[in-house]
């Protein structure tokens, strides 16, 4: 939308977050945003309050990777600081999130500087964010509210990464007197010298190796790059793996498709193959040091194609501003076609049931169960732990979503909230530990408000079992909560205290059923864990 | 301390902490912190760990505020970025935390910069809290770490504001090779002349005045000047007043104390009192728009003499440099004695009982009733709202605490942890709304683990009044929980609904009686308030 005659800062602002196909805005209202809050409301955006900011900024974060743009609105400091963390979040993982803050009015803070909710500096909240976003501007100026907008909301739907806009509260009902905005974008000029070089080199690359893979990223997903890897894939027939942070990049029927790659939760048959290939073809994927399994990674540089969305690295050297145009033009022509060898399909081999009904379940028996539960149509949201090492290792069906590189604990409970809003005909599947369930579990309440149903899936081994691996003491144990109880508290919900097989093959279909959320409490052992927790722990004792 | 051979930095850390007469730290743990974690366990402070970070870092603020010191421990980003709201509270209110983060070691960010819980730079997380303390260092240099400790703890306990560590995991175990630490601080030097001239001034002023009162502030309490600030008052025969953050800092059965000063919070007589005076001494007095209720003040800068920690302003010119030693100086000599006209004294008015035992409560008489159930060795925490304004007004036998100034919901719960962590001789009681409660109430978990035994009152309007006075909408509804049944999720404790006087009455003395935690939920008309927000309703009534 152009800025029209008489458009206020904040009906330009809902008008271009519409034009995304957002519907939602999260947050919680407070003096110098409510102004604002009052002008969503009548707008066709819903608001959604959530209990804390900090659900805010998680249901946010997931509602973007599900939808291309989340937006998350609160009050000056004591909102927007509470999002320090969840918009951190948003930057490490790709998540195009935007970040609307209220502020005191320009006018206000001249007359009195002595204005609640403030710390030090009125700027101080800016230059915070200005860290942890990719874009960030104070709307302070009406000759370029509307511009302004514009830089941030493309920064963030171009790099897939946070922006921040703080909006004083006496610029809300402004109408600028110059109507500006939607200034085209400068895109970078990249020559076609370099795309033809670097497609030339990667090409040959490819063709000269006997064994190579492609290892998708989370930018597969952010940069909707699926159509194009495949491509890529079949017309070199060309494995691919996946990182955890894209584990659901790629669909688990695609025949070239083999699982998870990484050291400690990705499958050791896969991580042979990647390590053994002469070229990996790595599509907007990070590893990170959970990836690699603290270790440095096993893949030589030498043998290296990474293309992300600024730039190409082949072997040692860079092609700067060079993007996922690559990809596309490598699928295009003079690419061989690879007689694969033996190529493990470690994510299709679905595992034994191995659920004995009347015998209380093992934290792998659990993750067997999900992996036979899910459908299509849900969305599973791994909290972090071993909910999210256990979760690498099975089959997925569907979508899946995880705080896997920042690993921030509590994104589940909230992250089903925004899934849920963002996709209504998908259902959202939390597997949490009780740890994070405490930091915010109790969003089930916002679900509940607007009549969501996520089955959430508490692992309860009374602490958080990963720390427990490094050093074991009283500080990694956590006071135990009758988790099934929420919904009393909450007013509706199912709860369910799962111990054996049975329980939870029953509250899992009792949960299928309900319109309303449910908690399925799992009681497990203290030192019981996935196998991917379980090498872990064995990794780093043979470190220490 | 001084640094003793062989001492590492994580001792040397620890000990600092121990000279202050800390002996709780809290937090939760992470990878990159537990290492820590561990020493502490292993020293004589005790380790609180809390449902999520947020309710350590507003536990620790109010340790701080009852102990002079209080301390908080986390992980990198995940951890301390939640800490970024607590800990610009406390920079606000003037409460001396320090903030301790673990962090990636020097060694490991060489070798792999894609470390989990990185958001961008990995000194993004120090430029944050460099905005919002006082002081902060990255204890990266053996050599320098333990002057960078004495260094920091120093300001925060000057400046009672927080302070910022970051200990990188590989500096732990560290023993600096030179051993250093406790370098005498340098005082700011002020020239006797300044006392001298400043003393003669105010004194003349003071002397000249018909009318003088003091306005005592949360400096009072924070720099322990509640001896002198008495010793100026009776030397003088001046009456007193007190912020609404600084309301427990005079007493109440002082015979020269008025009651609270303010705007919005404070009492109408007092307000006059102070406004017509034509000397005000404000002791640590900083007047927010919420003292002043959002209007300019009504005191006449040229009637003012303003004392903080670090200078002193008469009228309208300054005195740098100057502090609190001009308090000593002026109750020493040269101060007539005034006699004081009519004197309001608001807060002694002990209003008529009015709760009819079997109809519903209201907001007034929960306040009137809590103020008669009050003892001495109580701590009233108002978390913010309707649950301050209404405690402004009323009689308090005991200290109180609150985010006056700064503002922050859901400071209440985890406050009560760390009130009664810091004064175990004390009960805290705690009012909040049912949106603050929601934020952070599920720290009842933290009490209920430690052994505490707080009064929580609940006051159940369905949404966060204070907002539907200024614009009432769907947004400032919230979803309706059952508040007590808490308990039964936590497994310990007593949950009460009071709807009448006499099942407040009744829940009160219950929870006085038990040893457990107390959650005392009372409904409240959608539109029923306290008489101070039923004002602040009105005079926003009157600008829109």
């Amino acid at each position: 939308m152009r800025m029209a005659e008489g458009v206020t800062i904040s009906e330009y602002l809902i008008a271009r977050i519409l034009d995304q196909g957002v519907r939602h805005v999260f947050g919680i209202p407070g003096d110098y945003v409510i102004g604002f809050f009052d002008r969503i409301s009548k707008s066709p955006l819903q608001l959604v309050i959530t209990a804390d900011e900090q659900g805010a900024g998680f249901a946010a974060d997931a509602y973007a990777r599900m939808k291309g743009l989340g937006v998350v609105c609160v009050t000056f400091s004591v909102g927007g600081l509470k999002l320090a963390n969840t918009t951190a979040q948003a930057f490490a993982e790709k998540s195009p999130v935007l970040v609307i803050s209220g502020a005191p009015g320009r006018e206000e803070r001249l007359k009195n500087p002595v204005l609640h909710h403030r710390v030090n500096l009125f700027s101080d909240q800016l230059r915070v964010f200005e860290r942890l976003t990719t874009a960030s501007a104070e709307l302070s100026d009406p000759e370029t509210a509307a511009s302004e907008i514009d830089r941030v909301l493309e920064a963030v739907l171009r790099d897939k990464r946070p922006g921040y806009l703080e909006l004083p509260r006496d610029m809300i009902a402004v109408v600028p007197a110059v109507q500006r905005g939607n200034r085209p974008m400068a895109s970078p000029v990249v020559g076609t010298g370099t795309l033809d070089e670097a497609q030339s080199e990667a090409a040959g690359m490819i063709n000269a190796a006997e064994r190579p893979v492609i290892l998708a990223g989370v930018g597969v997903e952010r940069h909707g790059l699926l159509g194009q890897t495949l491509g890529l894939a079949r017309k070199g027939n060309i494995p691919l793996a996946a990182t955890i942070l894209g584990k659901s990049a790629i669909p688990e029927e695609e025949p070239l498709y083999m699982g998870v790659y990484g050291g400690l939760v990705g499958n050791e048959e896969v991580s042979k193959y990647v390590e053994g290939s002469d070229c990996v073809i790595m599509v907007g994927a990070y590893l990170s040091d959970l990836d690699l399994g603290s270790l440095t990674s096993g893949i030589d540089q030498g043998k290296i194609i990474h293309i992300t969305a600024d730039r190409v690295t082949i072997r040692h050297h860079v092609y700067p501003g060079l993007g996922f145009d690559l990809l596309e033009a490598l699928s295009g022509a003079g690419l061989n076609r690879h007689e694969a060898g033996h190529v493990p399909y470690a994510s299709r081999q679905r595992l034994p049931d191995g659920v004995v009904p009347d015998t209380p379940v093992s934290a792998e028996q659990v993750f067997h169960a999900v992996s036979q539960f899910l459908e299509e149509k849900d969305v599973l949201i791994a909290d972090v732990g071993d909910s999210l090492f256990g979760t690498a290792e099975i089959s997925l069906p569907c979508p899946f979503i995880s705080s896997a590189y920042y690993a921030s604990m509590g994104f589940g409970v909230p992250g089903a909230v925004g899934v849920q809003l963002a996709c209504p005909e998908h259902r959202p599947v939390v597997i949490t530990g009780d740890g994070a369930f405490q930091m915010t579990g109790m969003e089930v309440s916002t679900a509940a408000r607007y009549g969501l149903n996520p089955v959430v899936i508490v692992l309860n081994n009374g602490g958080y079992g990963t720390l427990r691996m490094i050093a074991d003491g009283p500080f990694d144990d956590i006071h135990s909560w009758n988790y099934a109880k929420v919904p009393e508290v909450i007013g509706s919900g199912n709860g369910f205290f799962a111990r054996t097989g049975q329980e939870l093959a029953e509250a899992l279909n009792s949960a299928r059923r309900s319109k309303e959320f449910s908690i399925i409490e799992v009681p497990l052992q203290r030192d019981d864990s996935s196998p991917c927790l379980r090498r872990l722990g064995m990794a780093i004792k043979r470190r220490l």
